[in-house]
């Protein structure tokens, strides 16, 4: 599989939905494939919350494969022998992109806490300049899971004619109460972790690692099924040479311990904030007096929309929602509930029904 | 209502599951009704996490109403003109019983982290103690939600001539994995603030206010129903003049800073963790190579076990379990399920058909 990882500037800046500009930016951008003569079989990938531009693929200067990695490639559910993927990190992430951690050019210092916040709008904004950029009139598809499917179900909405098709799956047309009550308890943990510094830790040196592991540790249950944690741990003890410390006892906490710990060393905690709002504030019903059909009219993109039974952070419900507008508003969409063991974070993994649902969706 | 509340001490002390012995320990303990001759009318309320002796009633010491108010008194549920409800605060909890805030007689100072670790059978030998002092044979009820639930399934398998009816209410034979990983998370808010000085925060005059407010944002959300939180607080911003930070954006995280706040200022961090590792360890079938039909086979008293539909942290299937193993032990025990819109705190509030099912179980 062909794969290139390029940094795409664009010096014209962005003005954000909340009114401010970024005067210029960046975008860290993975791609694999090859684009064909007419530019017809590009993909567009959004990620998740913790996601990178690194999708598929498994290069020497990244930790681990691809978060998409079961998906993409030759033969793969997204056919890189077929279609060109392009795969950005999101604006205000960290992993190369423009964002907190990044030196702003007004003022040489980086932006930590002063960086905007960014919406689901502002990314596929930013993502449509990329379109441009690459000289790429319309996507065969944009697709992802999570705050990821939230970003297709935009793409679709805004840009009705530079999209194709769109998957949105184990996703929500705007986030619950529960939802942002989650993230909220969070985002809290970040902040009043004392080493946040209201924001400024980088320029202070330090970092808020515990607030960013708690955090992590609470998103991470809300990621896996209960089913399947029961399974997978159950109620069992940890062996007393493998504790990460002394106050744990079962193997679920000393996982979540580790997980979250992990999880500190590398992602950012403004970034945390920032993403987190970003789902929080995804609605775009809402400019329609909340009528999700009347949102969706203008789509000319088919539609696909994917839940996992075992998810409860967005269960399928919230798909049948988007899926229930969709026919109201006329336009081509399909609903599919998956069965997908890991709870929300099913949309990482293939299985056959996945795959060829994917497969059906993109070829046809 | 007779009311009347009563520091019980226990000179002889107790050996606690894992090996501690308190030499002596008190209970606070509230009283409601009257005791008859016979001593055949008293009824023991176990209280949740954060619950304590203060059941019903609303004194002037006490800052609202007690947390079973709605079900214990004059003509309600649990009927104070007919029974005599004991209501004693837990073994290591902060409302006035021995627990982690009280001056140890070993050293003089506050037990703070040296605190043992007590389970729910250690309540239930404690709450004997406290049985036999009154001179109360047999009660006529033991009742709780949550994990006051627990213990009252807990005497029925302990004591069986002790107990003659055992309600055991939102509540689980054992705490899931998912259990256990949240309460891990609310556990880590409270190790990792500054102030929680391992535990000794008292010795140095401080207190993890912001670990135990984050403990307690999670924790409240999984009391409440996802639903609930919908129709209560949707995705309404709140309104500037009442926000509690420049960082909130819904009512529903107003809401939540509001309750973790006012939450950690009277509930001991050291007590949270004792309260929540009693939940986790809670698994009377466990020592029955995990069959809880062995567990409740001596089991003497009638049980009615009550699940709430909207419940998400102890759901229905979880009493169901409970129902399932009683009928294959040949005991006598009823199971409902109730619609309760409050979620897990549905356990707290009256509504026609709960009063209904607690008195036809009182009287039966």
């Amino acid at each position: 599989m062909k794969s290139e990882r390029k940094l795409h500037s664009f010096d014209s800046g962005i003005t954000l939905e909340c009114g401010d500009i970024l005067k210029s930016f960046d975008l860290m951008v993975d791609t694999y494939g090859n684009l064909n003569s007419d530019k017809s079989n590009a993909i567009l990938v959004c990620h998740a919350f913790s996601g990178s531009h690194h999708a598929a693929g498994n290069s020497s200067e990244d930790r681990k494969p691809g978060w998409w990695d079961e998906l993409i490639g030759p033969k793969k559910a997204i056919d890189t022998d077929k279609f060109f993927v392009v795969s950005p990190n999101n604006l205000g992430s960290c992993f190369g992109s423009t964002g907190p951690t990044t030196v702003s050019p007004d003022t040489n210092e980086v932006y930590g806490k002063d960086f905007p916040d960014v919406t689901v709008l502002d990314w596929v904004n930013s993502q449509k300049m990329l379109q441009d950029k690459l000289g790429i009139t319309s996507w065969a598809a944009v697709m992802g899971g999570s705050i990821g499917g939230m970003q297709a179900l935009q793409w679709a909405i805004t840009f009705p004619d530079n999209v194709k098709r769109s998957a949105v799956i184990a996703a929500a047309a705007k986030a619950s109460s529960q939802n942002i009550a989650l993230n909220e308890v969070s985002r809290e943990s970040i902040r009043k972790d004392i080493d946040f510094c209201g924001g400024d830790y980088l320029k202070k040196n330090t970092f808020p690692k515990s607030g960013v592991k708690a955090a992590r540790m609470l998103a991470h249950i809300t990621y896996l099924s209960e089913e399947n944690m029961n399974k997978r741990f159950g109620r069992k003890f940890q062996k007393n040479e493998s504790k990460v410390g002394e106050f744990v006892d079962y193997e679920v906490e000393n996982y979540l311990q580790y997980k979250g710990t992990k999880f500190s060393e590398f992602f950012d905690a403004n970034t945390y904030i920032i993403m987190s709002k970003a789902m929080d504030g995804f609605d775009p019903a809402e400019k329609y007096n909340d009528e999700l059909k009347e949102a969706l009219k203008n789509i000319k993109a088919k539609l696909l929309i994917v839940g996992f039974k075992s998810d409860w952070l967005f269960p399928p419900d919230r798909g049948k929602e988007i899926q229930l507008a969709a026919m109201q508003s006329g336009i081509n969409s399909s609903y599919l509930e998956l069965d997908g063991q890991q709870g929300h974070d099913s949309f990482l993994f293939s299985n056959e029904r996945y795959q060829n649902s994917l497969e059906a969706f993109l070829d046809n």
